[in-house]
């Protein structure tokens, strides 16, 4: 069975430009860019998609939003404005399964949202 | 000073298709649907922009994955995929000012994300 390649990114196994760490969370710019700053924040414990949350996953959950704020200070895009994108399953795209969000800024962004 | 019209819509001063509510969270469907199943969770108190929640905000903003998860769910949307977006400022095309989690599906979704 293949190893999920953002666990490995955790554990700085395979390579990734990690912009942000802490306790729980991790960031780190996407490989494909989609817009002059994309980063993804995704939690460092498994979770395969969102359907497998907990309620007691919650506080993890929307830590996952101030780290967004976070990188999008750090990055000069919060005054201009950002996008948070979270994909769960085949049809919305989610190409890897550890539940990530992925944070775009740098250029205004269309609608609707793909 | 014009009132934010997601207050109205939690107060049921405007109209809206409520499909979910509980104590701190409400959701209904966007009036300018992007796909066919188009429909934003927001909580009850008025928080202007993602750059305004505080880290005690976390298990509040969290809780909007669950209800999203809910959501998805009631409207046959979870195991075809989904795709949550949440806009800030300007550039990402923000319109209200009331933060709000926009679950999208019933439809492959393309990328980039807008």
């Amino acid at each position: 069975m293949r190893e999920c390649v953002f666990c490995q990114i955790v554990r700085r196994e395979s390579p990734a430009y990690i912009v942000y760490e802490d306790d729980s969370t991790i960031a780190f710019k996407d490989i494909n860019p989609q817009a002059p700053v994309h980063i993804l924040v995704i939690p460092k414990r498994h979770i395969r998609t969102l359907l497998d949350i907990q309620s007691s996953d919650e506080p993890l959950l929307g830590h996952l939003f101030s780290v967004a704020n976070t990188v999008a200070r750090e990055h000069g895009i919060a005054q201009r404005g950002f996008r948070l994108v979270m994909n769960c399953g085949l049809e919305s795209g989610q190409s890897v399964w550890h539940i990530h969000l992925h944070v775009l800024g740098g250029r205004k962004m269309g609608w609707p949202p793909g």
